[in-house]
């Protein structure tokens, strides 16, 4: 059986959130980060979140690649699109902005000053940037919504699930990010599905 | 008709090649970039390439969709995989890997720490730690290719024109990144593709 190796409040949660979306046959393991004695560390060497470990040992990591994968399997949801079809490209492309501009580009430099810097005094420099490139990464994505409800065609899809996770991020952020009405509404829509509270429990039980 | 916009010495070149690669109905327009009169301002609201806008006017943006997109309109050419194949999300894994990464998680901060702080002074310890950062997520791909010639399966995919770029990049950076044998091999592997040399002729007539 496959593997899906998750940790609490992660950006895993998006895939999470698709093995009960899809009901897909994958073992889910939450794992602790940035601990020596974490088994991710052993699994991936990237020692990261999402990981997908296939039956034969095949290790997929990358969000980019791996809702896009779980997704395939099971077409018939509607959660993607086919080859062939636009909206499989804008699809992936949301996904791939939220993943190089939104999470390495916005989040990381905001959250973990030190990988971009060794000298302390420049940390809360480096914060005040990662801010403002975080704001204008996610005003992009706030006015794509003002007359959408989702980020691409009439239905929920991966990219929904995947900025739901980025937005759900935002409240612990304080004051600076709560100008972005149509994130409130994209964390609240992916919030609300059974299959985000599913995997929100599962989370929590660890 | 399609219109591809890139730029001489960008990470549009994998895009670029492909072009040439798949024999595609694409207009190619290099652009200059981080100027007021650019047409990429007009084109696309990030002010980046690669960006793809097709025939009806949509516009499709991140290295991670084009690529697929575009191997996807010439399956035959087997420079992706198809559907249900795992080969297909580990190519979309390295790219992913690339772009959020080795891209933005390195070489942004590294050419550009005016985005990571406003305070000058801190900038040379932001490349120092980005000098740091890009090296650790370059020899992961480094380690992969010890013992294979393409980074999935048997022959050059679309993930290899996309490391070919990054690979590419490196001798500018001098001594720091001369220690990466199969990054230099798979640089040059794309580098003599006919395909890769079309687009460096296409890009420097500008
Ligand atoms: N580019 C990766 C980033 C994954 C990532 O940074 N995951 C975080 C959790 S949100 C993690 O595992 N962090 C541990 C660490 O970086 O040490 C992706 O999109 O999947
Ligand atoms: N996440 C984007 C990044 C694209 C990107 O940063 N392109 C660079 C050229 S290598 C660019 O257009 N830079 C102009 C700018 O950032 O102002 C992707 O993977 O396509």
């Amino acid at each position: 059986m496959s593997v899906l190796y998750v940790s609490l409040g992660a950006c895993s949660l998006a895939a999470h959130s698709l093995v009960y979306e899809l009901d897909l046959p994958i073992r889910v393991e939450p794992v602790p980060l940035r601990t020596p004695e974490s088994p991710i560390n052993r699994i991936n060497p990237l020692r990261r979140v999402p990981a997908l470990q296939l039956d034969d040992g095949t290790l997929i990591t990358e969000n980019s690649a791996i809702l896009p994968y779980l997704a395939d399997l099971r077409p018939e949801a509607g959660l993607f699109a086919p080859v062939g079809n636009v909206e499989r490209a804008l699809i992936q492309s949301w996904i791939g902005y939220l993943a190089s501009e939104v999470h390495v580009g916005g989040f990381r430099p905001f959250n973990r000053p030190e990988r971009y810097s060794a000298d302390e005094s420049a940390h809360p420099g480096i914060r005040a940037k990662a801010s403002e490139q975080l704001h204008q990464a996610l005003a992009h994505v706030e006015h794509h919504l003002n007359d959408r409800q989702w980020l691409v065609g009439e239905r929920y899809t991966i990219a929904d699930a995947y900025l739901g996770v980025f937005a759900g991020w935002l409240p612990r952020l304080g004051e600076a990010f709560a100008d972005l009405p149509n994130l409130a509404r994209a964390r609240e829509a992916f919030q609300a599905r059974p299959a985000t509270q599913q995997a929100l429990a599962a989370e929590s039980l660890r």
